[in-house]
Parts: structure tokens; C-alpha cells; sequence
């Protein structure tokens, strides 16, 4: 029976156990509320978390949302064009302040009795409170927010180590992408009736991408280790020469699950494609100080669940939102150098074609894995050599739960 | 954690004990199964409900509905026309009976097998039975009813006090508008995906009424205390000139929890209005034995979730039925004269507006207020001078539920 | 209260204490979510369940699915044109590998990582497995089945006695209609949002067919114990005359629960219908060895949820498939002769409109039933003569599951 529900701690320590090395998870990791509730407090409350782009915030009172299970939270440029993030809660009531996706605001301003905050998340009006009512104490909870080239994280923890410190080996693999001079060309969101660990699997393996993926496998090495192999020397020496580190970190495993994940690889693309697009040629201006084409692309990740393929021309950033156990929102962006302009630099059907053909079929095989394995008939079963981060992923997984 | 379930009793206690007074209530209140369940059990089931209005059932086997939860209650007028109530369920296996919202029946057949009822409830047919069947066992199980100037209440607890003795110094208060003679010009179904608690404490304040209800604040002195305050020496000597009740009412709160709730008031309205319209001038010929425009407004309550509007010319009544722990219809009815007809002596849209619009308000507040709720940084947060009533509602619940 | 849950196994022996002969069965029954898997646990993981017709596999590779619960099972003529079964869930990572609700495939590839079974369910591939990857070990998780008469039945359970064996009493009733050589004419699914037991219970008893099925009515003597015995006789010695088995069978008590169940008995028409039509004419041509009309139709039953009805020209098959605690699908076949051509030698309206206009009604009316057993003034009622099969499922039903 897969759908038993956990009650008490002892058998989360218990379904941990059932974990054989090399092989899928049981059922009820992907099925069980409580398990659920278990990865929202650990994996999306402790963990830096990618929310977003700077770009999306291109002057103060420019505000986002990024809203894991039943969280919202405000992702905002104050006055003084700091990014800051505040739980989207008001102190009075609860309500949610910012009922719209994204937007620009002067203040926060609870749409339902008006408590009005500042951009700094300070509470300023007091209308019809008692004498002793103490604003001070009744600002907009701050949630941590960090930037990294561009992008940014969130962590729910107070307790948690700063991000950039810990991920600084990372800098010379996106310095020549110069991310924070690009803007978001495109955003699209894929919901699939799967838990989030599903889509995440999905993602850190390339087994599937040869039965599952024909565009992206016209197009990318990684399909096929051998040829990955093969073209790699060739590509990592191009890509020395255009200023492309050329030293894959791989800090994804949980040898030390305080620290966070990150990753950085170059792969080779095949000829002649320059970029992740439908017949192989350019579609936008070469990124930051990106020369020529060439050197393969990177394939990153910051974070459990963010994942990005960096072209030379153009960034897709994917991160995953957790809205139920059986339902995950995969969102992505597509990022341009922020002087293209649409229609002239670039074609959005061209630049995003890859990756939407890539996600509907994601879309639709992780659903079909969610619904094979809510069946009693399954049971783990073996990956492949080429699943080794799909399998790191679920080791760090269930060290994270402990 | 705001989804933990509470599993006994004695977590009911627990979570009761976290009340703070002038604070809004834990989480746990509006997203528990087992809080929802016991609010179903003591609230709706203990308590004298708004059902309906009497002009609903002009003739014998004339019957509506009210359905909280998942009860489905029959409330007609009998052969003798009298109102009674019956559980819309058959005594053979239990298929609903009534399966309209509201119709005109000369018996209750069963759609299934065809067991027949009277409209007093009683069995009368007994075909293909076993010879000791006994149909006198096997009537439509009796719901208790009490009629109030025209207003329907319903009660599914046999042992609760009378409604009518109970509320006996209200009378002066309803007889200028002679609910009895009005009929339904109008009835409205605002579904909102939120706990019904959120919904009554929303209608119990009008510190909202200012940011949220523009319409409605053009014209009611209830969304500034201060207006109030200033107009009601001058609207209380109109309306006791114009036969209206001037002393207020007020058993709302939870001194003695054995009581009905009840409440009257009379509040002014802002020049020029003289009706809740949207341009203030009267939308219906007048009420009863109301004489001229004036007097301001009565605002009403009788039963834990039945409220009303009384306006000289057309009255305003509401009932919260709860469909799901987040899920509740807002059921509108707008009485009017009952000889006055449509298109000549009222316009509906006119008629309407007022509480259109403010539903539709309401309906998206509400939900902000309990998607922000649901979020693990949301706590009780401090009420204001305005939100009074809010208050008393909640230590009315509490002491309901203990 | 009907919705309190049960956590352990004596709470389900409680539940079933509570069951007085001759009455429906308590609302727990029908709305508890451990009742219901163990339902699935029991009833439709231990028996022997009609899952299609043998004419939906016509070639190697052809087959379809069936999916109770949260299960899905394939059903395929495999190379050597044996009919087997296999779950549907990848033995990689659990995927669905059959996508469709039927087909035709030259080997069973999952979606996902392209995993290649042969139709015996053999694993033929291993890309990119480790060296020492027993792919012997990784088949398909074979299902049993078995056919009868052209109808395919499935068994989850390994260790239930066989099929054919049990019921080899029914080979007479079944021989004149040659089922093995019909075709699905047209196939339709009726969702109800239902317990699947209200689905059953519906389908056994004819005490709702003369308020709520006039169609069946003008045609089935069925709908009347009186006029049913009355026609006996003289359907019977014509029956005899053209070959019918006359004599009934009824092994659907649970005087054995380790029987399947089964049951035949043929049952006269009104005139002037010969089969199940609107008009009472002929709607296709013969089914098998049958010479011509008369002798009435006979009613089958061969496991727990499998029902049909069988007329000289047509057979009408009936699945029920539990989809959640509340919902289930009502899924029918109509069988022809299988060189029968539509539009030249039956009409598909004419021939599926009398079944079609039942399940119609008896969908609103199962609905209504569980609608009105969710209500906390539902309790068990007495059940009619007219319920007698009702009452035996319900006690068949209660030894399965304790």
C-alpha cells in the first residue's frame, strides 16, 4: 500500500531506511502528506531558493512573488534599490497584500483594511488602533534574499549561511554571461500533477532525453554520454580560449548537506548548432562579453531546485514550486542581454522554441511517472549509469529529511 | 505548522488556549478538518439558522433548500400552511429527495424507489415492503423551524430553547418594516473559497468598509466612527419621529452562550441617500408601515451567521452557508415590497448594485484573507478599535466550541 | 457523525457489527477513505474482475486498459496470440508505459527512458545499465487472466483459484450467444460521483425501475415480480424450445466467499419487444446460434462487478471501475455479431439507446443516493422484497472485507 500516511516521526526515519543505493524511491515519498510537509519545512524553508531575476525588478516598488505550497512571498526593490523579501502576510489579519503575480507599488498596502507598509517593509499607518498599539513591532516579516549575478535566492531560515560567500567558486563560471546586464524575455509556467521531486529527477538526468526529447537531442551532447566524451577536449580548448572556465564544480552530492549545491559543466553541442535552437543558428545577440559562438554551453545549478543552461546568446532558468504533493509548477524564464530588443534582436517563438517543446514533453512523461507509481504494482527500481545525478539528488534529498 | 490536524479533544483545548484576546485567531481555526467538523456539529447544528424568507413558499408544497455542510435540510409549506422542515433524505437508503434548489411538489417522491411522503413528512406508500413493515416509523426526520416577521430559522438541535420567546424585545425593532409582507425581488450566491469564519468576521466590521467598499462607504456613517457618532443624535429623533425602534439591541456577545445572538441598531446614512442605491435615491416603494424616507438604517443579526440591512424601501439579508473547511457560499436576498412589481416599481440592477458590488468585494478579500492565513508566517495579529464585533464573534465561537 | 475516519482494523470490525440484516449499510460504508482501500484492497484485488471483450485485442500487440483505483493493467494479445495481462508501470522508475486507453504496439516502450518489454512482458533492452543488471529480473509484473466465453477477466491476486473452473456451470447459459465471436459496437463510460458500492447496489435491484427507468419498464418484466412470474412459464418452454439454458443460477450469496460469483437467469419481455430497443423490434442480426427472437433475455453476473444483459440480437456488458472513495466509472460494452456492419445491419443510436437513457438516469439517482448517505440524518433503511441481490451483495461484500 502506498498511500499509508505517516504519523509520527519514527516512520519517516523508517521510510528512509527502505532506501536501497542505485534505485528509486519508494512510492510514498511521493505520495504521503506528511512527507510533503516534511520537504516544504526542510527543502523549501532552508534552503536558498532562486526566485527570481533582477531584471524583473527595474525600479523601486517593483515587486514579484515566489510562492512555494502555501508560502507568498514579496520579492521587492525598496527605496533605496536594495532587494529585499517579506512574507506577504499582513501583521493585522493575514491577509495577502500583493494579490497580482508581479507589479510596482509605492507601498504595501493591505488590500483589505489598509495597513500600509513602507518598500523597507515598516508598518506606518496605525488607523483606529488602540493607544498602546506599537508599530514597530508589526513591519512586514523580512525573509533573506540574496544576488548573484543577477539572479536571486531566497532562504526562509534565519539560521542558514549566507549564499554568496559559500558559492564563490562559482563567480568565474558565469562572469563571461555578465546575467545581471540581461533582462527576462519570456516566462512560462508548466504545471504537472507530479510531486516536485519528480520534475527535479527529471531534470538531473539525460536518460531520457534520447527517447524523450528528439529536438533537444539534435542539439545537445549530453544525450549521449559517448559523444559527450568524445567532443569534450575539442570543446573545453575552444572554450579556455574564449574565456570560458573550463573547471566543472560539482558540489551537488551530500558529503556536507550544510553546505549549498551548486554545479557548473560545460558540454559540447552538436554541428552545427550554436545555440539551443531550432535549426542550430544564433537567436539573440551573444551575451555579456561573449565574443563569438563556440565552447559548448554551461549547465548550472544554485540550490536544490535550480537549474539553468547558459548559451551563448541567450539563459534559460528553470526553478520548480512545489503547489501540492502531486502538483509542482515548473517555471521558466528566458534571458536576453537587456539592450535586444524583441522583433529586432530577436524572434520570442525562435528563442523560446527549445524549451517549450522540451517542457510539454517533461510535462506529460513526469505525470505518467507519478501516475505508475502511485500503482502497488511499483516498486524502485535500478537507474542507469547515466542517472548518477538523479541518484546524488535523492541521497541529498534524504539527508536533507533526516 | 498551521496544517497540523487536531486529533482529540483535548487539542481542541490546546488550540482554544492560544486565543489571545484582541487578536485574530490561530491558523488552525480556519484550516482544520476536525476544527471544521466540530464547527459543523456546534454552530450549525446547535444554533437557530437564517433559512430563508417566508415569501419563498407562497402555497402549499411550495420548498427551498439550505444545505451547510453536507446536510441537505427541506423547509416547505404543508398541506395545514404551515412551515416545517425536514432532512432531504429518504428513510429506504438515503437518496436525496429534493434534488431542485427550491420547487412546488404535492408530495415527496423519491426519485429513486418512489417512497412517497407527505408533506408533513409522513410515509404513505409501502410498496413491495415485508408485512411487518411499519411505515409510521419511517416519516421524513422532522428539522425544528421557527418563523421571525417573515424570516425562516431552522434548528437541527431537538433540545435547544424556543427562538421566537428568546428574541421577544426585537419585535419592536422588525414591526415598522413588516418583513412578512415582502417577497424575494432578488437571490444572489457568492461561493468563496475560504473558511466560513473568515466570511462572518469580515461582515462583522467596517474597518474594510473604507478601503474595501467604496460604494458602500459614500453612503453608511458605519465606515467612520467618528461621522457615526456626529450624525446619530439628529438620525435618532427622525427615526423615533418616523416609528422606528430607537433603543439598541445588542446580545452578540458570549456572556451567556445559552442565549440566541441577536443585534439591532439603526446607523445614519451620508446625505443625500436615502436608501443603500447608487446614487442615494430610493430604488423601491417604501416598506410597510414606513412613512417617509429617514431615519437612517437598521443593521441586524439574529443567529450566529444571519444578518440584515433594513433600508426604508428594500431590505438586504444574508446568510453564510459552509460548503468545506475553505469553502463558503455568501446567500444574498433582496426583500422588497410584496405588490411591488418589477420594471415599474423597482429596476433589479438598481435595486441591487449596492450589495453586488460589495460581495464581489468581500469575495476577493475573503480570500486573500485566508490564502495569507494559510501561510506558516502568519500569527494573530491586533484588532482594532472598529473591529469590535469581530472580536465578540470569536469569543462567542470560542465559548460555542469549548 | 459519517465522516469520522478509521485508523485501525477493529474499528472496521466495529463498522461492520453495525450491520442489521435486511438494511442498507452505514454511511461509513460509503464515504470513509479506509473502507475504500480496503475495498480495492479486497474486492478488486482478490477476485476476478471483467476487464474487456476478447474483440478488443483482434492482433498480436493490440490490447487495452483497465484501471480500478489507482492501478492500470494492460490487457494484450501477445506474439503467440495468448491474451495476457501485465501492470502497467515501468520496473525503471515506475512510469506508465501504455499512455493510451487502447492500442496497438509492436512491444511495450516506456515513454520515459525508452525501457522495451516484448508482449510476453520480457525486458529486451538494457542501455546504459550497470554490468552485472539481471534484465531477467526486470519483466513486466504479470497479471492473471483468464477468458470466458470471449470475456476477459483479470485477477490480481496470485494465489485465487482459476476462473474457468469455478464457473464451469455457466458454459449452457452463455453457449447460444457465442460472446467469442461478437465485436465491441460502441463502448461509453458514465462517471459518477459515487462510492462504487452505490453503483452495485443500484445495479442488483429492480425496485428503481419503475419509478426512474420507463424505458426499461415498457420492455423488462423485471420491473414487475408479479408480471415477471406470470410470463415464466411460457418464456421458459420457448427458451427450452430454441436451445436457452432454463436453468437459473444464482451463486452470488456468501455462503462460500472463496466462489466466485456468478449468476444466470433469463427473464420475459413485454410484448411486443424481442430485444432491448426503443420500439421492442430488432436492432441486429442474431447473436451466434440463436435461430430467433423470443424466450425472453438473460441477466448475468460473473464476479463482483461485473454485470450484462443478454438479448437474442445484442449484449450489453457492465463494468464498474472505483475511481476515489466518491467517484466511479460505469463502463459498457454493447456486443454484435462481429461480421454485423454498422449503418447496413444495425443502427449504433437504435442499438445503444436503451441503455444508454438507464445509465443516464441511474447516474443522477446513484449521485443523489450518496448525496443524501453523506448527511448526518441518514441512517440504514429497510430494504424491500424487491431488494433481495441488494442484500446478498451487501452480505457478500461484508465477509469479503472483514
Amino acid at each position: 500500500m502506498n498511500r499509508i500516511e505517516l504519523d509520527r516521526s519514527d516512520d519517516l526515519s523508517g521510510l528512509i531506511s527502505t532506501y536501497r543505493p542505485g534505485f528509486s524511491l519508494d512510492a510514498r515519498f511521493y505520495s504521503s502528506d506528511a512527507v510533503y510537509q516534511r520537504d516544504l519545512d526542510v527543502v523549501f524553508c532552508r534552503n536558498w531558493i532562486y526566485a527570481g531575476h533582477i531584471s524583473q525588478l527595474p525600479k523601486p516598488g517593483c515587486f514579484f512573488l515566489m510562492e512555494p505550497g502555501e508560502e507568498s512571498i514579496i520579492v521587492v526593490r525598496d527605496g533605496a534599490r536594495s532587494v529585499r523579501a517579506f512574507a506577504n502576510v499582513c501583521r493585522h489579519r493575514g491577509c495577502r497584500i500583493c494579490t497580482a503575480e508581479a507589479g510596482e507599488v509605492k507601498a504595501f498596502v493591505c488590500p483589505y483594511h489598509a495597513w500600509a507598509y513602507e518598500l523597507n517593509g515598516r508598518l506606518r499607518s496605525k488607523r483606529a488602533m488602540p493607544k498602546d498599539f506599537d508599530r514597530s513591532k508589526y513591519g512586514l516579516k523580512p525573509v533573506r534574499c540574496e544576488i548573484f549575478h543577477g539572479l536571486v535566492f531566497i532562504n526562509l531560515d534565519d539560521g542558514a549561511p549566507g549564499l554568496i560567500d559559500a558559492i564563490d567558486e562559482m563567480n568565474s563560471s558565469f562572469e563571461p554571461y555578465q546575467l545581471e546586464n540581461t533582462r527576462v524575455a519570456c516566462r512560462e509556467t508548466y504545471t504537472v500533477d507530479a510531486n516536485w521531486k519528480l520534475a527535479v529527477e527529471n531534470f538531473m538526468e539525460c536518460y531520457h532525453c534520447a527517447p524523450a526529447h528528439a529536438e533537444y537531442s539534435r542539439c545537445h551532447t549530453l544525450k549521449s554520454p559517448k559523444d559527450n566524451e568524445a567532443l569534450r577536449p575539442a570543446m573545453l580548448e575552444e572554450a579556455g580560449r574564449l574565456g570560458y572556465s573550463t573547471t566543472a564544480i560539482d558540489r551537488s552530492l551530500p558529503t556536507d548537506t550544510g553546505l549549498v549545491q551548486y554545479y557548473y559543466a560545460r558540454n559540447a553541442l552538436y554541428e552545427p548548432f550554436v545555440t539551443g535552437s531550432k535549426d542550430g543558428s544564433a537567436v539573440a545577440p551573444l551575451l555579456g562579453r561573449v565574443k563569438e559562438y563556440g565552447g559548448g554551453v554551461a549547465d548550472i545549478q544554485i540550490g536544490p531546485v535550480s537549474f539553468g543552461i547558459l548559451y551563448p546568446d541567450h539563459a534559460v532558468l528553470y526553478r520548480f514550486v512545489p503547489r501540492g504533493v502531486q502538483c509542482t509548477d515548473m517555471d521558466i524564464i528566458w534571458l536576453v542581454n537587456q539592450d535586444a530588443e524583441q522583433g529586432k534582436d530577436y524572434d520570442l517563438d525562435e528563442l523560446t522554441w527549445m524549451w517549450r517543446v522540451t517542457s510539454e514533453a517533461d510535462k506529460k512523461i513526469i505525470l505518467y511517472n507519478q501516475k505508475g507509481i502511485n500503482s502497488r504494482y511499483y516498486e524502485p527500481g535500478p537507474l542507469s549509469e547515466m542517472e548518477a545525478f538523479t541518484s546524488g539528488f535523492i541521497r541529498w534529498y534524504l539527508a536533507q529529511i533526516e
